[in-house]
């Protein structure tokens, strides 16, 4: 007997036989005598739809309140259906909107934060054995106006759920059956993991292996709440995402490269003392996310600093400089848009040196060019041409998984 | 300055154009400095289309619960589109859900009653000036769960806001212009009103004059609120329903024509006390819904009794009539189906006899032949066959309207 918290995407009852489907899995484990709560996102195409309707009516100044109004109303169509899909099969269910739920949160509409999750209601229905059927996505705030949490906001919910009620485990059922060493679309070996820890499996999601959304691993790793990404259409056990994983773990977890970024480099500025502080404030003011950030010495006593910024953040980006530059004065502002960021992510990486000599290696032996490195505990990226992408991820996947 | 309570209903929301309609409507009489509590239907076919979906997923034992919960999202998206319009116009305006605007009700899921309005949220966002948009047909019952108020449940709801801020009145717009003397479409010369009693409208809704619907009416009359029942496409007054209307009101106020009765005549019943009783108590039993009773002496010390019902309750009035067959006894069972029922409705008709003989005049002057009378206080209905009603409609319009 275990307290399981289950979240379904809107693929995944996307249509009337997805949601048979997904209420199968829910009913399959509650027969075992797990107490079963799941959290389910709207239907297929549903928030599109609401977001198109909106747009038409009001595509300027329409308030995040109303938005939030709309969109939540996708959630409550589906955890309508999921419960009508489980009476027809003939469990005790109940469905309960965020409100109901006792997801409390901030005001910030559209992207609020959750600040507390009442269980009373949850624990109340668990007790009558009733299978909790939660709206993800959706709470309220003080006002006891509705809220919604933004991109992956269900993933978030099915977490915040967890810690609240202690369970035992948090299943996110997606599209894939787990969490892989590389792509496995378009890189050959990749390999499913059994397990990955909180930190590996949030630089992996940094990289663009968009499993899990990073604010419900960080809510997971935050209450230590035991994740597994698995597959609703494949009945296998998927990746468990924990604190520590077992002894006997790969030390590179996994390879990824993201293209979506840009290099920025500051030349021959005057080599004196607050330069770089009024560079990065400056594109924090501007909520730029610098990533990679490397300075070296230039000429004739000045320096360079080179970053790299998403390249959705590139007008930003140029803007901020553009405003500090009587304060800094620099010789040169240099972009560099074709570039790519491979990166191979394993918790314990620091303490084996071998590993960035043995990644480095594998890219030199395929005469792929490195243009800067950067390291961390559980990372190590180097940018490279973004022509070079897929071939260098290749190679160093080969190179530690082959 | 007043205070305003407007309902629209899900056609005068169908589409964007129709919103915008709607929103001007509404910002145009805010602007003259009254305050403004809109109460919104789901949009156009949403209510059709969700069903739709829920008989896909569970035809058969799927919860009242769960159908309110799905139901109940038609009206947030249409609350939402709504508002988002106004905040196009550049008005202040906040929607709310049933619970959010204070709606309280039992807990008989999909014809829920409304035990009380709480006013506090309306109140404080009335105080800031807000245009306020509501859910119509939805509340929660006390253990916080949606449910819905059943057919006509928006103008119940608008009608209890009203009552609940004392509005100055409560405004029910529609695709007809008002309330008239008989059906426009069908009869020639009918007028609308200016003004009814919620008794004549009481009637005329029975009669099939499906304007308003009667919770609503019944509930207006109890707390003495004024009603406009008007038209969304047309700028022009409606038909205004209050109390007591002014002394040179028209004595008839409306003719209508019901097709959806049958006739049941049981012949030869035992002429003892008790029969009427056991008849009528089984009927109850089986809530159907008897409207004209007549007794009459039959041949050789029985007698007869006849009674009209809705078409849709044959069976279970059959059925009724059979389970007491052995407690009463009786000679024979009539059921004429093909029967219309001619009503004409106006307070105060009961202090003028002239004004039943006018009708049986204009009727035998058309050569229709009447079956069956009954009489009230503010209504003379005769039955009739079926395929005299549209004839017998008009030339009794004529006869007070003419």
């Amino acid at each position: 007997m275990a307290l399981v918290v289950k979240k379904f995407g809107g693929s995944s009852v996307a249509n009337a036989e997805r949601v048979f489907n997904v209420a199968r899995i829910i009913t399959e484990d509650y027969k075992k005598g797990n107490d079963v709560v799941v959290v389910v996102s709207a239907q297929g195409d549903t928030t599109d739809d609401l977001i198109e309707k909106a747009v038409e009516i009001n595509p300027g100044n329409r308030s995040k309140r109303e938005m939030d109004m709309l969109l939540a109303a996708g959630e409550q169509i589906s955890i309508a259906l999921l419960a009508m899909a489980i009476e027809k099969l003939g469990f005790p269910v109940v469905s309960l909107l965020g409100w109901q739920a006792g997801f409390v949160t901030d005001s910030k509409y559209s992207v609020a934060r959750i600040k507390n999750v009442n269980p009373e209601r949850l624990r109340n229905e668990l007790d009558k054995r009733s299978i909790v059927i939660v709206a993800g996505f959706q709470g309220v705030n003080k006002y006891d106006d509705v809220t919604t949490l933004g991109r992956g906001g269900s993933d978030t919910s099915a977490v915040a759920i967890a810690a609240t009620l202690k369970a035992d485990l948090c299943q996110i059922y997606t599209d894939v059956d787990g969490v892989y060493t590389a792509d496995p679309r378009k890189i050959k070996g990749a390999k499913k993991l059994d397990e990955i820890t909180y930190d590996e499996m949030l630089e992996l999601a940094t990289l663009g292996a968009q499993v899990l959304n990073n604010r419900s691993v960080e809510m997971a790793k935050k209450y230590n709440v035991e994740l597994e990404v698995l597959s609703s259409l494949e009945q296998k056990p998927g990746t468990i995402v924990k604190e520590v994983t077992s002894m006997e773990k790969m030390l590179v977890k996994g390879v990824a490269c993201d293209t979506d970024i840009i290099i920025v480099s500051i030349i021959g500025l005057k080599d004196a003392p607050g330069i770089a502080f009024k560079v990065f404030n400056q594109l924090s003011r501007k909520n730029v996310n610098v990533d990679i950030i490397l300075q070296s010495v230039g000429r004739h006593g000045t320096k360079d600093i080179t970053f790299t910024v998403p390249k959705g953040q590139k007008a930003e980006t140029l803007e901020a400089i553009e405003n500090i530059r009587p304060l800094i004065a620099f010789d040169d502002l240099v972009i560099k848009d074709t570039v790519g960021k491979v990166s191979i992510v394993g918790a314990g990486m620091e303490t084996h040196p071998g590993v960035a000599s043995k990644m480095f290696e594998a890219l030199s032996d395929a005469n792929i060019n490195i243009q800067m490195i950067s390291t961390s505990e559980i990372k190590i990226s180097v940018l490279i041409d973004a022509v070079d992408c897929q071939k260098a991820v290749q190679v160093v996947h080969d190179a530690f998984h082959g």
